[in-house]
């Protein structure tokens, strides 16, 4: 099984290629460059130095949200576009499943951060689990858009270590020595935001499941309104719209 | 702090660029091309997509050995050429070492596997410890040269838990199935090989603790003999050296 991953859910853009145990190739930026700049120059160089036929992916995994809405139309039509153009199928991995992903083998409960503005956060929690020879990621608690409040009272009833990781961290830090109650620690720079190989890693347990779905019909999970919807659905609310 | 990481030791080809919390980017490749043809173009491929200024890097980490002798020759010649061109240090990382930082916070024994041909293999043992908010790697045996025997030996001594990585994986599974008598898994495509941002990870603490060397005193650390010398020796051994 052959895979291309695909993560533009933040601001790193993230390629990747995988054959089953093997890491053919990734390629990630965490760079202040908008991902239509970078993730189809990224691809494209990867396809060049490992001499990758695109006919020969057997599906193309993509962070299907949450995220920033742009990063993730852009990671999602880009994914549709070469599904639809090679007629493979599209495997959609929760964004914050994929984060989680990073810290693989890990005892402790993960807890991916994301920033999601307005005092929210993108974010779930996650378990290892042995099976035979390898480790499965189990959801104890699913991707959601919540305040940290909520997510820290979660961790603080769960009671288990945690680890924590993504671009929330920075933004959460103070908060979180404030208010978390049971031993924690922070993911360093090699595992601490979206990497496609995390991501495609994961998307091959899918694969083996028969979790594909076919590239028309996949859509990115944002999670909440867009500012725009937000907006007027207020206005409605309020009669203003016109 | 700043780092360009650079990782040749095996089949894989690594370039990363970190600045603390943040890795900045991230390009690896493991496929059949010689790393002279890969490694350089990687770090300018790289350093465009990033703006990458090389006189901002404060410091130059590579995979210091065991590896293939021609991969970390090429990797500490790039090393130690950007070093002194760009007055920087270097920080080796043993080899085997960052391919343990690969996973990150489990609470399994760490066995990186690389196969060293001629029946042996390049390995060692590891756990990671918290300390504050943050997990250290800590060596429980150091990285050597041995057969598979011998590390399987000490791993049923140990008694613990095992998680197996490196490309010596695919090559010793069926002894390693036969023989290990703990518990044990095998890391997935994500974080079984030599990764860069791991190695560059752990240089930032090896950076902390005042780790470094000038780039002209560098020098790899094969473990071994290198098959010239070694037939070099026995050709003296026997007399038939001319």
């Amino acid at each position: 099984m052959k895979i291309l991953a695909l993560d533009s859910s933040g601001l790193v853009a993230s390629v990747a290629v995988l054959e089953d145990e093997n890491c053919i190739a990734e390629y990630t930026i965490n760079y202040k460059k908008t991902h239509s700049q970078t993730l189809l120059p990224m691809l494209d160089e990867v396809s060049k130095m490992v001499d990758l036929d695109l006919n020969s992916i057997d599906a193309i995994a993509v962070a299907a949200g949450p995220g920033s809405f742009t990063g993730l139309r852009i990671g999602s039509a880009t994914a549709k576009g070469l599904g639809q153009a090679l007629n493979k199928p599209l495997i959609g991995i929760p964004t914050v499943d994929g984060l989680a992903y990073n810290l693989y083998g890990t005892d402790k409960v993960v807890c991916p951060l994301m920033d999601a503005r307005r005092n929210q956060t993108y974010t779930g929690l996650y378990e290892f689990v042995r099976k035979e020879n390898k480790y499965e990621l189990r959801v104890i608690a699913a991707q959601c858009a919540v305040a940290l409040e909520e997510i820290i009272d979660k961790i603080n009833e769960l009671g288990r270590e945690v680890i924590f990781l993504g671009d929330g961290v920075p933004v959460f830090k103070a908060q979180l020595e404030e208010k978390v109650t049971v031993p924690f620690s922070f993911a360093p720079a090699s595992c601490n935001r979206q990497r496609a190989a995390a991501l495609g890693a994961l998307a091959l347990t899918y694969a083996e499941e028969g979790k594909m779905e076919a590239a028309a019909s996949h859509m990115p999970d944002y999670l909440r309104l867009s500012q725009a919807e937000r907006e007027r659905n207020e206005e409605l609310e309020r009669g203003t719209h016109n």
